[in-house]
């Protein structure tokens, strides 16, 4: 069995919601994507592949990104359900789901996770590399480490906008595109070395946290780490003296970054993808395909990224933790 | 012989007239690091190394972030004429080095190549990923790549801050860090993009670029480039419309990225290295370490750096390209 861990879709009822709030040729571009908003499209889809399987999770935007704190909540309860629904009706091909918090209202998301996970049967929660600009290691987010980390479930960990992303909005379209391509696995990076830094992953040994896009930038700046970042920039011209907060970390940075799971989503990406197992390692790395972002309503990406995994200089039982039993462990189902 | 490719110093002369225009705290920064400033002492650490050379090239800041366009090409000669002295003085140890020059004034660029390549016998020119926030694709920088393709020498492409630096500078120390050690590969990274969008790498097709930290974020987005990069953004909700620019390129756009050279500085990350090697092979891969910025004066990156090549995957021969045969092609010493 093959279980795809990190894809998207957008129920119904939460889709029709959305049209009070998200801007509408925002709603308009999703209705280009059949097998994102229509499950039986995505089914259809589906079909050639055998022994294959999906956690179903929210796309893009994020629920914070177009309703305030006051509405959030409401939303993130509609999708939940929705994706609930989803797995319910279809338990052969959708092995559970990934549900969305109002990370805008952190005392409604602390409600919201243990409604999903209890009540909804959740696999884990989804979280953006910021709130709507607000990084992670602000300690108003740090009791939705905490109780993932009681809870012993994992965090997806999707990128999203930079902070600056508004500086982007009058650029050129191709400054567009390369963000678009290249800023997505930086704010994902910035995101995990912040919570590395801040002394979150210190703190929550326990806590597990799915970086896509096989952990991103993280494997590229291993070197930096030590012992140039370890030990601040103190032969920078740059430095600015004051002691980094991390200092006070115990233990040796990679070791930190090392706690982080990557997933396969690559698109076909080879060179990387060998990368990404090396630095993590198959323990700590799960099949996933981003799925249905492709031109072929998601079928090519799960070919590519099958094809890539199959030619990993890994062993079997590397790969059958990559695509099944990593994933079953983490959800109490080993 | 292995045959370091990008690593930097600063001539003395070029350090002193800096002193009428960088701020004093960068040049602080620089008398803290004794093998950058102090050609006796950088021989000292490098009296370990058998069989070994530089090729060396000015650190940054660049010219052009201090220096006006009236004032740039003199100080481009100053550092050029000092680069060329070292070489002269120590030919054993310095094998050539990479020319510097003003590039917020491309007229007067224009002859500083031809003097330091004709009369100075450089290796090549050194070019960051940003002109002051310009990017490399602008028309007026052009003729700079047209003019190294004629001359079939390489560009040494080095990180640079990004065009948004400035919103940083109020930023906390920790995001400083991060961005330090993320965001210089981001913008390598970014201006590869530019030079194949724009149809630079096309239209020079002998043109040769060395890159950075094995050619930065780029085997990370391969996945991206086809057909998702290739094609636009077409499913995405965010799609404006306009096609992107690089709709008339007329070969896959993953061809022009590894018409780019990648050098071997990661500071000991060997996933990350391997990848580099996977993507651009050995034949455009270079041997480079970024003497002198560790914590050992720069001894700690040539040994690492070695340490790492000597365990990748791939032939002798590969690691003989890599450390000296490859670069020897490039300038015209095979």
């Amino acid at each position: 069995m093959k279980i795809d861990v990190f894809n998207h879709v957008l129920p119904a009822g939460y889709l029709e919601r959305m049209h009070g709030f998200a801007p509408a040729d925002v709603l308009k571009g999703f209705a280009s994507v059949r097998t994102l908003i229509d499950i039986d499209a995505r089914l259809r889809m589906l079909e050639p592949f055998d022994d294959y399987q999906q956690v179903l999770s929210l796309s893009l935007p994020a629920i914070e990104e177009f309703a305030g704190p006051d509405d959030s909540p409401e939303l993130a309860r509609l999708a939940n359900d929705g994706l609930a629904a989803f797995c319910k009706a279809h338990p052969d091909r959708f092995i559970g789901f990934i549900a969305s918090m109002p990370m805008n209202n952190p005392a409604a998301a602390l409600v919201e996770i243990d409604r999903a996970m209890g009540e909804l049967g959740a696999c884990g929660i989804q979280v953006l590399a910021n709130v709507n600009g607000r990084p992670l290691d602000e300690p108003e987010f740090y009791p939705i480490f905490e109780r993932m980390a009681e809870l012993n479930r994992p965090i997806w960990l999707h990128p999203t906008r930079p902070p600056s992303h508004a500086d982007y909005a009058g650029e050129d379209r191709s400054y567009y595109e390369i963000w678009w391509a290249l800023g997505w696995a930086y704010e994902t990076s910035a995101a995990m070395a912040r919570l590395v830094f801040s002394g979150v992953m210190e703190k929550l040994p326990d806590l597990k946290i799915i970086c896509h896009h096989w952990g991103a930038y993280i494997p590229h700046a291993e070197g930096r780490m030590m012992p140039l970042w370890q030990e601040g920039i103190a032969n920078s011209a740059e430095d600015t003296g004051s002691g980094p907060k991390w200092d006070n970390l115990a233990r040796p940075l990679t070791e930190y970054f090392k706690m982080f799971y990557g997933d396969t989503a690559l698109f076909g990406g080879r060179a990387a993808s060998q990368c990404g197992l090396d630095f993590f390692g198959a323990g700590h790395s799960l099949f996933a395909t981003d799925c249905p972002y492709d031109t072929m309503d998601g079928a090519l990406n799960i070919r590519r990224t099958i094809e890539v995994i199959d030619s990993l200089r890994c062993s079997d039982e590397d790969r059958r933790m990559i695509y099944e039993t990593n994933l079953r462990s983490m959800i109490g189902q080993a």
